[in-house]
C-alpha cells in the first residue's frame, strides 16, 4: 500500500483506540462515553498536545460517521409510535423547542452576539438527546410510566423539529441573509419532506417487501437501507438541509422492519466503527485557547438558560399535570447531545460561528448532559414502575447512550 | 455541510448504488456479484464513460474496505479447524501455490516480461478464492465430503501462504530489488507473525475474555476486534507486509468467539457498506484501452495456466487418491478472487506493474471464477452427500461469494 494509506491507517488506529480508551474511562466514572470520545479529540488534537492532527480524509470519514449516527437513531424510532404518542408529546416538543430558542436567542442578542451566531447557538440549544435519560429511566425500570412515555415521544419530535429548524437555518444562511420567500420555500420543503418520510415512506417500504425478499443481492434489506441513507443524505443537501436529516428519515423509513431484517445491530456496528471518528474530530476542532473566564461564565449562563427553558417549556405544555410530573418531563428533556454538537460543527464548517461560539455549545452540551441523571433518580418514584410487564413502547427507547 | 462533503456523499451514493445494481444483475444471471461490482467500476469509471471519477477519499475508503474484507474472512476461519484439518490440506495448499507461481512466472519470463511484473502476476495466480466453490458445494449439499473438506482447509492455508508470499514480494520490491538477507528477515517475520497469530493470539483472546466481559464500553468485543484489525493492519505495513495480512489475522484471533459475541454479522455489515467501494475502485482503475487482441490472448493463456497448475498441483499433493477426487479438489481450488485482485491493485499502486498486467490479472480472475461451477456440478456425485447430519465443519466454509 502507498505511504498515504499507511498514515491514514495509523490515524484511524490511533483515533479509534484513544477515543475508546477515553470513553471507557468516562463510563467507569459513570459519565457518558461520548463526552470521553470528544475529550480525546480535544486533548490529543491540534489545539492541545498535537499528538494526532486528523487529515482531511479523517474529517470526511467523521462526517460519514455523523450520517450513520442519525441513520441509526432513525432506525430505532418507530414512525407508528411517533404518530400514536400524539398530542401531549408534540406539545412538549414544540414548547421545548420554542422556549430554548427564543430565550437563548434573546439572551445572545442582548449580549450583542452577531445574529447568525446567536441563531446557530440557539438552534443547538433546541434538540433533546434522550439517550442519557432513557438509560437512567431504563436502569430504574420506569420506562413505561406516563412521564417517561411523554419524554420519549417528545424527544423524537424534538429531533425532527430541531433538524427542520437546522435545515431552514443552514439554507437561509448559505443563501446569505434572511430571505423570507426562500425561508418559506425551504420550510415548506422541509415539512413536506418530513411528512412524506413519516407517513408515506414506511408504507412504500412495506409495499416493496415482497420484491426485496426476491432480490438476489446478499443482505438486500441492509443494502437498500444503506443506499437510501446515502441517497436521502444527498437529497437533503440538495433541498438545502443538512445531510443528517435525510439519514435520519432513511432510518425511520426502515424502522418498522429493523427487527425483522436484523438491521439495527448491523447499522449499529457501522456506527461503532465510524462514530468515534466523528466525536474525536469534533473535539479536535475545539480551540482551547478561546476558553477564557468570560467564555466559561457565558457558557454556564447559557447552560442555565438551556435547562430552565426546557423545564419551563415542558411545564407550560403540561399544564394540568402534577408539579412532579412536569419536573420529571422537564428534567428528562434537558440533556442536549449529538444534534447540538452537529449543529455547532456545521456552523463552524460553514464559518458562520466562531471558535468561541463552538466552545460555548460544547460546554453547554456537557453541562446539560452531566447534570440531569442524579435529579431524575430523585424525581422518579417506585410507583412509576410498571404493575404488569408490557413491551409496547420499548421500540422508541433504544437511543444512543 | 461544505461542498466537498456534498460531492463525497454524492460519489458514495452513486458508487454504492451502481455497484449493487450491477451485482444484482450478475446474481440474476448466476454470475458472482463481485464481478458485477468490478464491472460497474470499469463501465462508469474514468477509462470508459467517465460518469463517476472516484476521488482520492473514495480510494482511501476503498482500501479500508479491502481491510475489512480480509478481516471478515479471518473472522470466518477457525484457527482450530485450520490446525486440525492438517497435513493433506497443507500439502494441497503448498503444491497449489508452488505450481501456479512457478509455471506463471516461467511463462511470463519466457515472454520477456520484466521480472517484477512477472512476479506480481505470478503471486496473483496463487491464492484460491473458495467463496464460489463453497457456495456451489453448499447448494449441492456435499460440503461434508472428503474432497470438500480438503478444499476448504487448503483454501485457508492458501490464503495465508499467498498473503505471506505477497508480503515478502512487497517488501522486497519496495526495498528495490531482491536482497537475500532482507528477504530472509521479512520471510522470517511473516512466518513468525503467522505462527503467533494462529497458535498464540486466539489463546490470548481466550484469556482476556473475563476482562472483556467487565469492560464498560458498549459492544466491547466488537470494539476490541475493530481496534485489533486497525492495529495489526498498521503493524503489517511496518513489518513490510500488506495491511490486509494483519487484518486477516486480527479476524482469525477473534474467530473462535465470533459466534458468542455475534461478531460475524456485524463485521459483515461494515463489509457490506465498504466493500462495494473497493470493488468499484478496482474496476475504475482498469484502463480498457490496454486490452487489445494481444492482451486478450495472453490473459486467456494465463488463465489456462492458472487452471491447469492448480489442478496439477492438487493432484500431485493427492497421489494415492482416486482420479475423480483429485479433479474435484483441483477444480474446486481453481477460482481466484479478492486476493488476486488485491495483489494486482497493490502492484499497480506501487507502480510495479503496468496497466496491461493489471488487466491480465483481472481477466484471469474473471475466467478462473466463471469456469469452475459447472464442472464442479458434474464432478460431485450424490454419494458425496452426508449420510448423517453433522455440523462440525461449517465454520470454515462461510467465505465471501
Amino acid at each position: 500500500m502507498h505511504p498515504e494509506t499507511n498514515s491514514l491507517l495509523l490515524q484511524l488506529f490511533m483515533i479509534f483506540v484513544w477515543a475508546k480508551v477515553f470513553g471507557e474511562l468516562f463510563e467507569r466514572i459513570h459519565l457518558p462515553a461520548v463526552l470521553g470520545e470528544i475529550l480525546a479529540g480535544v486533548v490529543l488534537g491540534p489545539f492541545a498536545t498535537r499528538l494526532i492532527v486528523p487529515s482531511d480524509t479523517i474529517h470526511s470519514i467523521a462526517e460519514i460517521g455523523a450520517i450513520f449516527l442519525l441513520f441509526t437513531v432513525g432506525l430505532e424510532t418507530s414512525p407508528g409510535s411517533l404518530i400514536r404518542v400524539g398530542r401531549v408529546s408534540l406539545r412538549v416538543a414544540v414548547a421545548g423547542i420554542i422556549a430554548p430558542f427564543v430565550l437563548g436567542f434573546a439572551f445572545l442578542h442582548w449580549r450583542h452576539e452577531p445574529t447568525h451566531e446567536a441563531a446557530f447557538i440557539a438552534v443547538a440549544m433546541v434538540a433533546t438527546s434522550v439517550g442519557i435519560t432513557a438509560r437512567v429511566l431504563r436502569d430504574m425500570d420506569v420506562l413505561k410510566s406516563r412521564p417517561a412515555q411523554i419524554i420519549l415521544g417528545a424527544a423524537v419530535f424534538d429531533d425532527i423539529l430541531g433538524m427542520l429548524v437546522l435545515g431552514v437555518l443552514v439554507s437561509t444562511v448559505s443563501s446569505g441573509g434572511v430571505q423570507w420567500l426562500h425561508l418559506g420555500v425551504v420550510g415548506a420543503e422541509a415539512i413536506g419532506f418530513a411528512l412524506f418520510m413519516i407517513f408515506i415512506a414506511p408504507r412504500v417500504v412495506n409495499r416493496l417487501r415482497p420484491r426485496i425478499a426476491h432480490m438476489q443481492t446478499q443482505d438486500a434489506p441492509l443494502v437498500l437501507a444503506l443506499a437510501l441513507c446515502l441517497g436521502l443524505s444527498v437529497l437533503s443537501t440538495r433541498l438545502g438541509m443538512a445531510a443528517i436529516i435525510g439519514a435520519f428519515f432513511a432510518g425511520l423509513a426502515f424502522a418498522d422492519y429493523s427487527h425483522q431484517w436484523n438491521l439495527e445491530p448491523r447499522a449499529q456496528a457501522i456506527n461503532q466503527f465510524l462514530s468515534p471518528f466523528f466525536f474525536f474530530s469534533m473535539g479536535s476542532q475545539l480551540d482551547l485557547s478561546v476558553i477564557d473566564r468570560n467564555v466559561l461564565v457565558l457558557s454556564l449562563v447559557l447552560s442555565v438558560i438551556a435547562i430552565f427553558s426546557k423545564i419551563a417549556g415542558s411545564s407550560v405544555a403540561l399544564i394540568g399535570e402534577s408539579w412532579r410530573n412536569m419536573m420529571k418531563v422537564g428534567v428528562g428533556m434537558t440533556p442536549r447531545g449529538e444534534v447540538a454538537l452537529i449543529v455547532a460543527l456545521i456552523g463552524l464548517k460553514m464559518q458562520m460561528i466562531s471558535q468561541r461560539s463552538y466552545a460555548l455549545v460544547i460546554v453547554m452540551t456537557a453541562v446539560t448532559t452531566l447534570l440531569p441523571p442524579p435529579f431524575l433518580r430523585m424525581l422518579f418514584e417506585p410507583s412509576d414502575r410498571p404493575a404488569l410487564p408490557d413491551d409496547d413502547t420499548s421500540r422508541i427507547t433504544g437511543r444512543i447512550g
